[in-house]
C-alpha cells in the first residue's frame, strides 16, 4: 500500500532530501507530492520522476493546503520557520505527522499534548545544526553513560565553510547558506556557557575575541566563536551536572579577529537606517563610521581607530573587499549598516557554480570512569558536490528524508512535539548517512577540562 | 487676588524649585501646594511657610488628584516621567496650565491641539538638561540670525560632576544625578550626528573612544562623548541646514577610556540576569566575564583580555573600586550586569553630605556673518551649596518655578505643548536665572568646522 510523503516549499535545501525520497520510493512503496508557490524552479529529474507529484500552492490558501495535507500520510516543512505553525495546526487536525528541520517555536511546543495525544510525531530540529549535532552528540554521551561513564564536559562546533580547493580569498570563506545570519550571528545579547563549573558571559563586543581552536585531521585548524546560548539543550541531553557546556560557530582561524572590525566600526548593525544609503560608494559607507578630517584619508582613519598595523593581514582583508573603493556602489534603499555590509560582502564572498562548500563538526566529551577523567574529541567534514547538491543541502536534507521515512514505517515509538534525542531516532538515522559518507571520525585525548589555548585576547 | 501653584512631587530635585516660590509668594501672591505621597520628606522650613500647604496624595487616586488640580491656578509635575499624563490629562479636561522638566512624550504631544483650542501652555522639557540648554542655546542662536549670521555649526554638552575641591577619586566622578542612567548610557543604538555635512556613526562599543576634549576658564579640560541622538532638535532649533549637529556628555578627561573597560567586558548590559547573583563577591563578579583557567589570576586575565600595560592608570581605577576584592559581597537578587556594575560604583561613588556637586555645560555656534566664518564658544559652571541644595536641584528646579510664574503673570502668549526655545519664554527665565549666577562665559574663538582634536581612537 502506497504511502504519501508531502514535502512543503522545495528551496535550495531540499536538493538531497527529494532524491532520497525518489530513491526509496519504490521499495519503501512511496508517492512524493511537492507543494511549492513556484514549481518551475524544482528540477525536471525530479519533476518527472514516476513517483512524484508537484503542486503549484500558496501556504496561505487555507483550503487547498488542508486537502493537500488530508491527502499525506506523513508531512514535511522546509518552509520558512515562521510558516510551520499554519501546517502544524493543519496536521494536527487532521491526523498527520509532521517532520521539519527547525527549532522548536512555543507555538509548536503548545501542540505537545494534542500530539501525543492522537500518537502523532511533530519531529523538529532534524537537519544539520539542529539535527546530525543532537544525533551524534546523543549517540555519544548514551554510549559513554551505558558504559558507566559520567559526563562531565560537552563541547560542540559546527561550520558551513568553503571546500579547501575552492579555499581562495584572505577571509577562507564564502556564503554557504544565509549571509544575513552570518553578518547579524552573536546580536541580540551576550554569549551564555559554563566552564569548569562557573557561568561566563562574552559580550558582542568581545564575541569574536574570546575563540577557540580546533585541529581536524587531514584539514587543518579552525577556529569558534561562542554561540548565544551553550545551555539551551542541557537538560534535553542530560547534562544538568556536566562542569563545561559549550557551544560554537566555527570559522577558518583568523576570521574572527578580522570580523571583529566590523563589529567595532558598528557595521554589523541592524537596527537603523543610514540616510541617503542608495548611491551611496563603498569609501562612503566606510567613512560614515570614522571622524571627520578635511585632510586626513580614510584608510588612515580607519588604520589609527583601529590600531592596524602596516603589516597586518586584517588590511588586505579590507582591501580584497574593495571597501575603499569610490566607484563601487551600494543600491540598496533605506538600509540599515548590516544590510549594507551584507551587499558588500556578497560581492566577494559568493560561491561560483563550480566551487563547493564544507560543514564540519566538532564534539568534544569530558567524562569520568572508574575514576578516571577521559575525552573524546569526535569530527565531522562533510563536502558538497556541486552548486544545487551542497555539503550543507546533503547534511540538512537527508536526515529529514529519513526521519518522514521512520515516521512512516513505525519505527518512531513516541510520539510527541520532539527532537532527534531519542535512540530509536539517531540509531537508524546515523546509520544511514554513514552510507552518504556522513559521519565522525573519534579520538581518545586527554581531558582537560578547559581549554588551555583559549586565553583571552 | 491669590493664585495657586500646585506641584506634584516633592523629590530631591525640588529644593531650589520650592525655596523660589516660596521667596516669590508674597509679591506674587501666591499659595504653594505641594502634594507628595510621603509629606513628611519635606523640609521643615518648607512646610512652615504661611504661604504652603502641604497634602498626602498617592497620584493614582483619581477624585482626590482632579480636586487639588481644580484648585490650582497653573500645576508643576515633577513625578517621575511616565506619571505626567495623568496630571496633564486633568489639566486639559480641567482648564490648568502644566509645567514639566521632562522630555515631551508621544502621550503628551498629542494633548497638543486641545490644549492650543484651550489657550493652556504645557511647558515641557524646562530643567537643565533638556532645558536651560535649549534655553541658552536658543539665544545665542536668535542674536546670531538677528544679527544677520547664518548657522553653520552647533555642538552641545552638559555634564553632571563633582566640584573640584571634591574631586577626590581616580575617576574623576561621583554619582550626583540617576547612577542608572550613568550605568547604562548609550546603550539601545548607534550615535548619530553630522559633522561637516555628512553623518556619522558610533555604535556603542566604540561610544567611548570617540570622545572630543573641552577646556573651561578655571576648572580644566572635560572630554565628553556623543549623545544617542544630536538631531533631535534639528527642526525646533531651525538648523536644518547647519553642516554640524553634535550633542554630547560631558566628563573629566580618562573617564570614557576607562569606562570602555566595563563596556567590553560586558559588565554594562541590563539584557540579562546574573545567575545566583546574591552572595557573589566583586572579584568572582569580574571573573564571570574573563575565560576559566586553573591557575591564572583574575588580575592577570583581565590585563591581558583588556590590554592594560603595568603603568596604565585604568589599572589603578579599577583597584580604586575593590573590583577584585573577594570579601566584598553583591546582595542583589536576580540582577543584571549593569544593575550589579552600579552597585560596586555606588559603593565607591556616592557623594558624601558636606561633598558638593558641580554642572558644567558646553555650546559651540559656528556661524558665517558677511562672507566670514565666524564661532562663539560659551561656558556655564554652577556649584551645589550642600547634599539637598544641589547644582543639579538648582538648574533644574529654578527654570521650572520660574516658567509657572511666568505662566501664571500672563508672559507666555503661545499656548499648547511647547518647549522652551521661544524669546518669549527664554529671555525673561535667563535673565531671572542670572541673580542666581546661572549664566554663560562666551568666547569668540576661530571657526574650525570640526574638531581637530578628535581623532579617533
Amino acid at each position: 500500500m502506497s504511502r504519501t510523503v508531502l514535502v512543503f516549499g522545495a528551496g535550495k535545501s531540499t536538493a538531497y532530501l527529494l532524491d532520497h525520497i525518489l530513491e526509496r520510493s519504490t521499495e519503501e512503496e512511496l508517492k512524493l507530492v511537492i507543494a511549492d508557490i513556484n514549481p518551475n524552479s524544482i528540477s525536471q529529474e525530479v519533476r518527472s520522476h514516476p513517483n512524484c507529484k508537484v503542486i503549484q500552492l500558496d501556504i496561505f490558501e487555507d483550503k487547498k493546503r488542508k486537502e493537500s495535507i488530508q491527502q499525506a500520510n506523513v508531512v514535511i516543512s522546509m518552509l520558512p520557520p515562521k510558516l510551520h505553525i499554519k501546517v502544524a495546526e493543519d496536521c494536527l487536525s487532521l491526523g498527520k505527522h509532521l517532520v521539519t528541520a527547525s527549532y522548536v517555536s512555543d507555538a509548536i511546543q503548545q501542540l505537545d499534548e494534542e500530539a501525543k495525544k492522537k500518537g502523532l510525531v511533530f519531529m523538529n530540529e532534524i537537519g544539520l545544526d539542529p539535527g546530525i549535532d543532537h544525533m551524534s552528540a546523543m549517540q555519544f554521551i548514551d554510549r559513554i553513560r551505558d558504559n558507566g561513564g559520567k559526563m562531565l564536559l560537552f563541547e560542540s562546533f559546527t561550520g558551513g565553510l568553503v571546500a579547501p580547493e575552492h579555499d581562495s580569498n584572505l577571509w577562507n570563506y564564502k556564503f554557504t547558506w544565509n549571509p544575513r545570519n552570518v553578518v547579524v550571528a552573536g546580536q541580540g545579547g551576550a554569549a551564555k556557557f559554563i566552564q569548569e563549573g562557573t557561568y561566563k558571559y562574552i559580550p558582542y563586543q568581545k564575541l569574536f575575541r574570546r575563540t577557540e581552536f580546533l585541529a581536524v585531521e587531514g584539514y587543518g585548524t579552525f577556529e569558534a566563536y561562542a554561540n548565544r546560548d551553550s545551555l539551551k539543550y542541557r537538560e534535553a541531553y542530560g547534562l544538568q551536572n556536566a562542569l563545561t557546556l559549550y557551544r560554537g560557530t566555527m570559522r577558518r582561524v583568523g576570521f574572527s579577529k578580522a570580523w571583529q572590525m566590523f563589529v567595532m566600526l558598528g557595521m554589523t548593525d541592524d537596527s537603523y537606517i543610514i540616510e541617503n544609503s542608495q548611491g551611496m560608494s563603498y569609501r562612503e559607507f566606510v567613512n560614515l563610521f570614522l571622524p571627520y578630517s578635511p585632510t586626513d584619508s580614510v584608510e588612515l582613519k580607519l588604520r589609527h581607530y583601529l590600531k592596524i598595523d602596516q603589516d597586518d593581514i586584517r588590511w588586505g582583508k579590507l582591501l580584497e573587499l574593495n571597501l575603499f573603493d569610490d566607484t563601487k556602489k551600494i543600491p540598496l534603499v533605506q538600509a540599515s549598516p548590516a544590510q549594507i555590509l551584507q551587499f558588500i560582502l556578497e560581492d566577494s564572498w559568493t560561491l561560483e557554480s563550480h566551487e563547493r562548500d564544507m560543514i564540519v563538526m566538532y564534539h568534544k566529551f569530558g567524562y569520568e570512569l572508574q575514576g578516571i577523567k577521559k575525552q573524546i574529541d569526535a569530527n565531522m567534514v562533510v563536502l558538497g558536490e556541486n552548486k544545487s547538491h551542497t555539503a550543507m543541502a546533503k547534511t540538512v536534507g537527508l536526515p529529514v528524508a529519513m526521519a518522514a521515512i521512520l515516521i512512516l514505517n513505525g519505527r518512531v515509538k513516541n510520539p510527541g512535539v520532539q527532537i532527534p534525542i531519542h535512540k530509536e531516532v539517531y540509531q537508524p538515522i546515523l546509520k544511514q548517512l554513514e552510507s552518504y559518507k556522513i559521519q565522525f571520525k573519534e579520538y581518545e585525548v586527554p581531558y582537560l577540562g578547559y581549554n588551555p589555548d583559549s586565553v583571552a585576547i
